[in-house]
């Protein structure tokens, strides 16, 4: 049975995910949908549960129903779901990263299902536990910082709950609230964004750092990259969104200058994916819009909950751009050759990713009779899993939250499986074709 | 002093066409600004001139004033200006395809540039010879069928003028008219039709065509896949748009069976990159906006006067994708292999696009104050030198007009240098660095 199991999961690991998340989006749905979920004790839609629940599991945030519509016992449902697909996301992300990492010594094995045994899965308890301990000690000291301010607010009780919800909600990637009391705190403001931070950054560079820190481990290309890329989208988008909301009175125009730059920095990190917002998205200019949907398409660090293409696929693309433009033929950066194979793998990422967000976007055009820029806008931050919406997840009818739905699921699944599958596996052949170079461009 | 010449033309070929293109601009704004080619004998505002001398020679359509103001004089202009700009794109690809296709064997030659001597250039008026006279052909075909209409509807002087006009226009993909007249006579709308379809195939492909029916030439890898994508394009991109049109009364709705599919496939043909339309293209859905979109960034054939990334390049990436799905490693078609690098060249023409695209939006939305619908679709179709319109070309402020200006002399070319650029030179370099694996995806 074990042994069974093992054939299941480790031959096909993609539709193992696929399967397990969809069993636990399934199960949180039957949860919200009993009435104790509801904030009247009345049940709510089915599509509504379904929303709230796939959204939760996939770190979303997008929701159909306001936090208002929820009792605490379907608020405390919503932080389970949250943290159980946070860590589902994370330790999948790491478990596939093992696997891929150790590609080419087992490239045989990893085709034929027959030698994958125990020892395989045995790893996978050992793995759950490290990731579980790092979220558990990184959620507590969020919310520890953050709890002073709600308690003095709220009370205890609730003070306690809120700290919990959004430290759990911020390193998650998860962007749900519980309405908008004290988000406008500065203290809570910046700790969810450096929640956001760590979550969005992944597992692997996290631990990279805690054995950096530990161990005196010297820095891997997959780390380097994805600070270097995170720190300049986050920086980048901070400066053109400060820049084009600045004498927005809807949104920037009558703060501070420091409160100015502080919300614009809250604001480029929640694009990829934290999904928080201090002010309406549609209050914001056109190309602050443009800006949000490039960087929520791109997201955050692979392996993490956030979702969209991954900063390290934006790297290699840029760097195989730089390699060309430069007329080097390997891809160097900080004296490491990155494989010409992976930008193929990029490539198929990012084409893979504009083709299911542009077919979503045709349908719920069609489905919900919104413009362009809306249906975009929500589609994007559906497939990123970034959670900020032009408020289309609500108003939009059954057919498009379903859509938005699927979107979710195949944003934060797909991808993954996306890139395990073809990481996973290359045939080699023996026979070569006469090459011939089509004129391009 | 031929020497010299020489020298800067084949040292730096993307230099050579910049400025080329900007003097031939230069020369027809002039002359366009000139009262003689006003309708009223007035002088238009310089900017006006300068967007219909940008339009013309980089065959785009765009326009800011329609045909009723310009004079016969002013319309003989445009036509001289679209034969030369077409003409000069055609022979610059076909140059540049020449030197490209040379590339391994004239490498180190390429980079120096003291052993180019007369030789090279010798060939080109060889080129130009053959592109002028393949050109006229088709162009004198095409107005042979078109001329009994016009003559019919417009008596002998005029109705030559408008077939010589109209089939010059349609095979340089340039999109421009003399008001609507005669557009919807259905022979007129096949003949333009095909000749757009043969303008976009591009040099390369039309001349391999000619050599294959007369010599018994095989047909090359890159007529295979342009032939196979365009005709992909069209049909697909035919189907979806009437599908999303099929019941719109503003556009296909009111029409027979046949005439829906007929101008489906028209609309399908003139998104890549021919520019003419029958109906208001905001009249369309949005799905059908979105799918014109997407085919005006793909854009025609390599070497042809249609813009946009190229169906080619389209092609690379989709092998390189479909190689990577199969986990092949390397990039086969029609029993040919594809180098790797050109994966490389193709993400750098992509990115490039999409970044110049991105950048001219947010430009246009804060120019205009328009949203982002449409200053993406008036984006996409001066880079794509599409010359499909949402009006704003001519209702934008003399700001955003300039901004469409440098759009389509960047969008023409811009990707004709890049990817000549990228393509010519190759740096060798005799140290490796390790390789190392970031996760991406
Ligand atoms: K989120
Ligand atoms: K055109």
């Amino acid at each position: 049975m074990a042994r069974k199991l093992a054939d299941v999961v480790t031959g096909h690991p993609g539709r193992a995910a696929i399967s397990l998340f969809a069993l636990v989006i399934g199960g949180f749905t039957a949860l919200l949908a009993l009435p104790v979920a509801g904030a009247d004790g009345e049940a709510m839609p089915l599509v509504d549960a379904a929303v709230t629940a796939t959204s939760a599991v996939t770190v979303t945030g997008l929701t159909s129903l306001g936090p208002e519509h929820f009792s605490f016992v379907g608020h405390v449902i919503i932080l389970l779901a949250i943290q159980v697909g946070g860590l589902g996301i994370v330790t999948l992300g790491a478990w596939l990263t093992l696997l891929v990492s150790r590609r080419l010594s087992l490239r045989t094995r990893m085709l034929s299902t027959e030698s994958l045994g125990v020892s395989k899965l045995g790893e996978v308890p050992a793995l759950v536990l490290t990731v579980v301990i790092f979220t558990f000690t990184i959620e507590a000291l969020l919310a520890a910082v953050m709890l002073p301010v709600f308690v003095s607010q709220l009370g205890a009780g609730e003070g306690t709950f809120h700290a919990v919800f959004y430290a759990v909600s911020a390193f998650a990637n998860a962007g749900f609230t519980l309405g908008a009391t004290g988000l406008d705190h500065p203290v809570v403001l910046t700790t969810i964004n450096i929640g956001v931070f760590a979550g969005a950054l992944g597992f692997p560079v996290v631990y990279m750092l805690y054995r950096m820190v530990f161990y005196r481990a010297p820095m891997n290309l997959h780390t380097r990259l994805t600070l270097e890329v995170t720190v300049l989208l986050l920086v980048g988008g901070a400066i053109l969104i400060a820049a084009f909301e600045w004498a927005n009175p809807a949104t920037l125009g009558g703060l501070s200058t420091w409160d100015k730059l502080h919300q614009a920095l809250f604001a480029s990190g929640m694009t990829r994916s934290g999904g928080f917002s201090t002010y309406d998205v549609m209050d914001q200019t056109d190309q602050t819009l443009l800006v949000t949907c490039v960087l929520m398409f791109i997201g955050g660090g692979a392996g993490s909950t956030a979702g969209g293409i991954k900063v390290t696929t934006l790297a290699v693309l840029l760097l195989a751009i730089v390699a060309e433009i430069r007329g080097d033929e390997h891809i160097r950066v900080h004296q490491r050759e990155i494989p010409t194979t992976l930008v193929r793998v990029a490539v198929a990422v990012v084409t893979a990713g504009a083709l299911l967000v542009l077919t979503a976007v045709v349908a719920l055009t069609a489905v919900t009779g919104q413009g362009l820029a809306t249906t975009t806008f929500e589609a994007l931050s559906a497939f990123g899993t970034v959670g900020l919406t032009t408020g289309l997840t609500a108003s939009a009818p059954e057919a498009g939250q379903w859509i938005l739905v699927g979107l979710m699921f195949i944003g934060r699944v797909g991808i993954i499986t996306l890139s395990a599958g073809l990481a996973a596996r290359h045939t080699p052949t023996f026979y070569r074709y006469p090459t011939e170079r089509p004129i391009i461009g």
